[in-house]
């Protein structure tokens, strides 16, 4: 599947303003796989395709994750973790997508996930970064994002974190120990 | 044991300094206890016990720890948080204190648990907050504690958790999910 052909299957999918976003995230995850030598191609595609479950109604995300086994601890946290790995199924049954490495990037985009692989880090970098997003902290990870994925990536957790503890939201238990997990590689790569 | 008696036999485990912080969680524990309706005699002695294998050789707790099953998961994170588990088995071993809900505010004094009891939340807030403690947002913890220990409670981790990942430090888990419980109930009393 082209990039045009996995645009215009996502479009009618999206808002135009999420659309567009996708676009960003897009591009950006393109830059970051060839900066640190993922798959280009995969990595374009898994962009494409990151936020096709976004406007599937509550109902049909519930309805799948219980059928799907995709976790029960998922329903008891914000609905906005459900549309990744709601994601990631339907863009396998729907698109034909059947690339592990694709689908994981659709499936942990939002939470992370210990043992994240390289196109699983650029996904969910790109999406917090893209050019479209503009809200405080996102250009420190900007800079970052062009040093160290790693180091991006715990400042963008640690971000979200921090601002769901203002709200005193829960925190999905994979990003914390996403964000243990690598900082304890960072002292080991030290 | 009463209160002297208990200040002698925990004297010679600290140094002065921490004899003096002691003291205050002591005081501390002891208003609490009163404001929220606990056993003021528990928390008197559960302050007074709660830094007892503070300065034992980390090589002894390690032991101990391993030994007793207090939980591979702990080695793994900082040792500041080794004193306070190892600390309810030594001062159940050494100092004879049997009850179970001193020796579990004890416990989780540094880290905290869900479902933590109130005992464990007084002793934990009187650790933060007691007077000889001057750290950026102590005072806030300080006035939230008059008027509710969950939003005390829930304002330490929350300066703990920002504290530790500015430094890149991983976060011990007990302390996430005892984060997640308290807003989670915050969200079922309103």
């Amino acid at each position: 599947m082209d990039r045009n052909q996995a645009l215009e299957r996502v479009k009618p999918e999206l808002t135009e303003h999420r659309f567009v976003h996708t676009i960003g995230v897009m591009e950006t995850a393109i830059d970051l796989a060839m900066r640190y030598g993922a798959d280009v191609k995969k990595a374009e595609l898994a962009a494409v395709f990151h936020d096709f479950a976004k406007f599937r109604p509550k109902s049909e995300m519930k309805q799948i994750i219980i059928e799907q086994n995709l976790g029960s601890e998922l329903l008891l946290h914000n609905e906005e973790l459900w549309h990744a790995p709601v994601g990631a199924y339907l863009v396998e049954k729907e698109v034909g997508i059947v690339d592990s490495e694709i689908l994981n990037a659709i499936r942990f985009h939002t939470s992370g996930r210990p043992d994240m692989t390289l196109l699983e880090k650029i996904i969910y970098v790109a999406d917090y970064i893209e050019p479209g997003r503009h809200f405080p902290g996102v250009e420190e990870v900007r800079e970052l994002a062009q040093k160290s994925l790693n180091e991006a990536l715990i400042k963008a957790i640690q971000n979200t974190v921090v601002f769901l503890m203002k709200k005193k939201q829960p925190i999905y238990p994979d990003t914390f120990l996403t964000y243990n997990d690598l900082v304890k590689n960072l002292e080991v790569e030290k």
